[in-house]
Order: C-alpha cells, then structure tokens, then sequence
C-alpha cells in the first residue's frame, strides 16, 4: 500500500532535524536563485532545496500533466498555479513519491541529485509569484473590535457591517516584498491631534501587522462568481504576511477612502507557499457565526486552520529576538472560502498569483494580538523588553520576524519565517 | 524649417475629417488585433490605424533608439512605456515625419503602405497596457464637496484632509476592461435604511464616474519617491475612464476601509492612449490651493489641462445618445504631478503600465456633474431624457459614452470614446 503525501509515518531520504518546518508531508513551492544562476521553482525539503527544474529537465515529471512543459524554469509559479488542483495533486504525489525514503530513483542517482538538491543557505529566495492583484481583509473579530474601541467608540467597537461582511480593501501589487528584504521607515503627512496642519516627516508610528494571505490558481471570468463550495479548487496555498502599517499616515489619511500610504510603501511575505494540500489535515472549526451570513457567505465543513503563529522582535542591542506574541489563524471569524466568495460576488476576476491576506490575527488575550498598536495599546502601555528597553511602536534598526507551522503527530507544517528590518528614512 | 509635431500647421497624407479626434498633431498609442491576426501596437491618424510594429519591421525606426527591437510587435505597450520620455519624444517626432503631407518614405511605397494602414472599423481595440497597478484618486473639490454633503454633513461636507492630501485608494487591476466590452450589473450586499439586516442582490443603484486617467512610464526603485518635478518624466500618456459605481454596495460597506466591490466589478478605458507630448500645448493653470500645500506637493508652471469632457447615455428606447453632463479637466484641484508625488512620497514604488485615474470629474454647475449620484442628487431629482423616461441610476440596457477632446487652432486633439453597455445581472 501506498501511504499518502499527508501521511505522519512518510520519512524521507534527505535527513528532516526535529521541529523542521519542511519534512515530506510538507513541501511546500517557492522561486530561488542560485549564486549566478537564473531561477527556477523548487521546494524545501529538510533544509535543502530540490529543483523542480532540474528535476523536470532529467525526466521525472515523465508521464504526468506537465511533462510536456517545464512549468518550473520559472521566475514565478503563476504559470504552475494555473494548472488547477487535480495537477497540484498529482504533482505533489510525484515529489512525494521521489522524496520517500524507499524510492531510489533519484536517491541513488549521484550526479542528478547533485544537481538538483541544494542548501537552503545557498539559494536565494526570491517572490513566489508575480502579484497582480493583492486584497487585504479584515478578518479577526478580536482585530477589528480593538482597533474600534481605540479609534472610534468602546462602546460600539464593532462596525455595523463587519458581522455581514467579510471587510477588505485593494492594497498595493507592486511594494509586496520578500522575506529578508529590509524597508525603510515611510515619510508622509501626519496630523498630530494639537496641531492646526499636518507635518511632514518620518513616520513615527511604525507597525506591523500579523496576518496569513492565500494564492489563488485557477481564475474566474469577470461577470462570474466562485461560491463557497469552488473556492477551494482556486486556492493554491498560503504564506505568512506582515501588512506593514504607518498608524499615523494611516490615521490622517483613510476617511473616508481607506488605507492607502500608511500601508503601501511595504508588504512582506514568507518565500515557501504551503499548499492547501499539505494544510489539509490542519483543518478544523472556525468560531460559529452570528448573526447567520448571508447565503452566498454559507459553507460545508471546516476552514479554520489549527495554525500557531508568533511574532518575534530584534532590535540593534538585542539581537536575539524575544517573542512579542503568540496566536492562532483558528481564531479568525471569515475563512478562506468566504473571502475568495465574498471578492467574487460581484463579478470580479482573480488570477493566478492573485494575493489575498487575512488581515491582522489577533486573538483574545493580551498576549496574543497581532499588532504593537494593540499590544501597547495605542502607545499607552509599552512592552518591557528583556533588556530593560521599551517599545511603543517600532524603532530604526528592529527587526520583525513572524513564524507558523501546524503541529502533526510527530511533524510540523511550518512557513519557515518572514522577516524584514527597519532601516531610517530616506532623506 | 521642420515644424514641430505640435504645430498646428501640420497636415497628414492621411484624410482627417473636421473635428477628427486623432488629427497628425495626436498621434496616440493602442494595441489593436486586425481579424485572424497577432495583437500589434498602432497610432490613431484620422479614421486610420498606423500599425507601427509592420514600420518597424520595414526598417521605418532605424537610426532610433528602438532600432534594436520591435517594442511595436507587442501586445501591450508596457514595453514602450518603460523607455522614458527622450525615446517617446523622438519616436513622435519620426512617426510625424512618416505622416506629414510633404514626406513621401511611406506616402509613396503602396505595398508598405497597404500593410501598415488599415481602417480603423477593422481594427478591434484592445487595452493599452497589462496595469499592475491601479489607483483611483478624488481630485475634484466639487465631486467630493457633493458627496460629503449628501452622505454626511452638508455643512462640513468636506473633510479636514481633503485640502491637504488627493486622497486617493488602490483600486483592481484585473478588472479593468476596454472600450465596447459590456458588463453585467453586480451583486451584493446593501442594507436598505429601514431593514434590521443587509439584503442580496442586483445592485439597485448603478451608477458611472467620469475621470481621466494617467499611464506610468519607467518606475522608480522601491523606497525612493519622484518629486513633482520629475513626474512628468514618469508619465506617457491619458485615457478617459469611466469608474462603475454600485452606490448601495459602496455605501454598506465602505466604512473603515473604502471602496472594494462596489467599485471593482468593472472600470473601462478608452484604448487610445494621448501622450502628454501631444498635450502639452493644453496646459493651463488650474485652481489656486487654499491652504498652502506641504512642500512635497508644490510645483512649478501650468499642470491643469484644458481637455473637454462629455457623458452620454444611449438608451434600450432611445438609441440615438442625449448628453447627460459636460465639464472640463482643468477643474481638478489635484494635478497630475501632484498625485504621483503623493502616491510615492511614502516609497511606494510605481511600475511602467500603471494606471491613476482622477477621481470623478465634476464642475460647479449642475449640468457639469460627473457621475449619476450627484446629476440626480442621490435619486431626489430625476434626470429627463428627451423620450419622457427618466433616471436616477443606470438601468440594463443603457450605455454610457464618455468622450474627450482639447480644442486646438483648427484641430483638436480627442480621446475618442469609453463606452460599455449595462447587461442584466448574471443569475
């Protein structure tokens, strides 16, 4: 018998340490560069990298739906992200199947697997696709009730709509950055409360955001829906997202079109995109939803995934980061499925590559909100850091670094990391 | 003595009717597919199409800086964007040559010039660019002062930082379309005044915003900014665009983060792109900035333009088109230096192909408002067309014509047209 991709008992060939984000049952895709080489797609294995190229070149993606077409000497997996599930599918299979510790076909191919595998030191990780279209939702209850109790009224936190609809708004394609590419502190107008005008400088209330974002496949024609029960056929896979926030840009600037310069000059995300697949037996309930939804926000099953997620802070004379908070994507009231549903009920078109971002995860307790403007509550409370400094908001020189894996008996689906640092403005 | 491609003395070999559009001194850019061929870049001139990737091919651009490569034989004009404003200048200016009635190279070769020219009724229209990116301002003082009266407070109807900032937001890429694609009304949600919960269906409220809208040319780097001084350099060219509103969608769900489907179901363009070459002798002063804006914000010269604008509607009953509003372009508070600086002060890097539309184009008078909601008041006066019916909002099977000219010494140089019909919601 044939143990599945998802199997907790799957071991591979190449040597997975403990707690690894990446073992067999993961594998997730991302787009690398060799030292002087072009890119190419591969997945993490341990703590190699396998080249999908290569491996495509050699022939053993003989036989399946893309053997005809090396959909991996790619600077992008939008091409692969267009083939649709049941290619997924067999694809992950086939990896699977190379990568299990009883298949010798590449194993014991010296000068292929030489060529193929690499370190992950080696290779650097670039964008997983080519963003065209990039939506940021607004999906934690707890998230959008603590930003209405500090900017709007404590009493009526919640917005009257945020229980029928799954909020968002269209953020910027272009500054989606990737892990590791460190930004610079934004400047813009700011209207400081006592002031008669706006000023002109640096931000001064520098955030991140915690939030997880899923790649959509397969599109939709404009004029057409995907329901609740086809999203899940258009979704790829997930990464880990920090929706960079200027609080006092956004502040001055969103009524009453929104955020637009308090978030746009940087979006950063983990390289490796987990599939749906290997996210599949981390499913699990979401919180139950009242008032009803309307039927077209209705679904069959579980969508919540049981994914631990921190955020850890460095900063220049602590360069060992501490944790700052610590949640779980299970607690978010709109799922995946609602979102993908909710974008297209008008008749919008995604594409493959599209970006659509949870929003903010936080959670109930203190300790577990996704955000420095929630967890020093609006600058009124600082965190103590270990080292007897404190933080309201972040300062030039911190890096932020987020993390996330799904617990399996015995293994993890983890995202590895995404991580950027804060450098001054530019002058 | 060789005039200058704005003169307006120039004449073509090309017949150009009287208040053609796309007279010699135009000259705009579009991609275009003849029947059973490859899309291909062209130039409107008179009732014809210069399809300028058959120009190229005949050696037409040697000598020029895109001698080396058929940025013309493309399907998109992303490509020739990202070149800058020294190889558009000078590509005009040979392209005016070849046209020019005293210049025989074209003129005189029948066999390049039956490859080159074809009739523009032969010639389905495409959309200029791939837009990466898409943002929509709200540059006009008095759209935003109508709709701030209506939907807040008419005594405060516009907002403290709407002097300050041309507010604007990032709107969807993918659903932008081209002149003569149709659209089907959207669904969604709307929460009529008197009901307890939110409803679903068919947009009751549609509604359409005239706005012109800008192409970037080359981009710049990713926490840089481009002053106003250097915008113009940035920028290629104008299209007019019609940003389809579902005013009940919007206005359920727009608060806290703006605008998402009620806008992002479609927004069409018009396909000839109008350099800011060929608009150049339109500019004029715009209004004058009561408070004084930030520094990041000023500029030097005359950045309004003196471009014509008119809305028509066409009718299931009333075929022939009856002019809804006329207004004019030099209105806008917000120039188009002034969004590109705003839209990068924070870093935000800008890509060759992204379009910035202006916001909705309204004038003072009552009869030069730019979008249904404030021609009809919110629905309070019905607009009477000629037959007897009436509007408030858009119903199926109407079509809605935007069309754009600046009126030079015995020419003008047009836009030609955006228009796009409404179908019945998809079931």
């Amino acid at each position: 018998m044939t143990l599945s991709a998802n199997d907790p008992a799957l071991k591979s060939w190449i040597p997975v340490p403990p707690n690894c984000d990446f073992p067999i049952q993961n594998l997730p895709y991302g787009v690398f560069r060799r030292r002087r080489g072009d890119a190419a797609i591969g997945v993490a294995i341990g703590e190699m990298v396998f080249d999908l190229s290569v491996a495509h070149r050699a022939g053993l993606f003989a036989g399946t739906a893309i053997a005809g077409e090396n959909v991996f000497a790619r600077d992008a997996l939008n091409d692969f992200m267009a083939k649709g599930r049941s290619v997924w599918a067999e694809v992950r299979n086939r990896i699977s199947a190379l990568l299990r510790e009883d298949h010798g076909e590449l194993r014991d191919n010296g000068e292929l697997r030489a060529q193929a595998l690499l370190p992950q030191a080696e290779a650097e990780m670039m964008l997983p696709a080519r963003i065209g279209n990039y939506t940021d939702f607004y999906s934690s209850k707890e998230h959008a009730t603590n930003v209405g109790a500090m900017f709007r009224d404590p009493e009526n936190a919640l917005l009257p709509n945020w229980v029928h609809i799954p909020v968002g708004y269209h953020g910027r394609a272009s500054s989606i950055i990737v892990s590791g590419v460190d930004i610079h502190r934004p400047k813009g107008q700011t209207k400081p409360d006592d002031a008669a005008a706006p000023v002109f400088g640096p931000s001064r209330l520098l955030d991140f955001e915690l939030e997880v974002g899923f790649f959509t496949g397969p599109g939709n024609d404009l004029g057409t829906c995907i329901s609740t029960a086809q999203a899940a056929e258009h979704i790829f896979g997930m990464v880990l997202v920090n929706d960079w926030s200027a609080r006092d840009i956004q502040k001055w600037e969103y009524v009453p079109l929104g955020p637009f310069l308090g978030k746009s000059f940087a979006t950063s995300i983990s390289p490796w995109v987990v599939t749906l697949d290997a996210l599949e037996p981390f499913r699990t309930s979401g919180p139950s939803q009242d008032p009803p939804v309307l039927p077209y926000l209705q679904f069959d099953g579980e969508w919540a995934y049981d994914l631990n997620l921190e955020v850890l802070l460095a900063t220049e004379t602590m360069p060992e980061p501490v944790r700052l908070t610590r949640t779980n994507f299970r607690h978010m009231y709109w799922n995946i499925l609602q979102q993908l549903a909710h974008q297209t009920i008008n008749g919008t078109n995604v594409q493959p590559g599209d970006l659509y971002a949870s929003g903010t995860v936080s959670g109930a307790a203190e300790d577990s909100r996704g955000s420095m403007l929630e967890l020093s509550w609006k600058g009124t409370k600082p965190i103590k850091l270990p080292n007897g400094q404190e933080r309201k908001f972040l300062q030039d020189g911190d890096s932020v670094i987020m993390r996330g894996y799904c617990q399996g008996e015995g293994y993890r689906v983890g995202f590895g990391e995404v991580r950027a640092r804060i450098l001054q403005a530019i002058d």
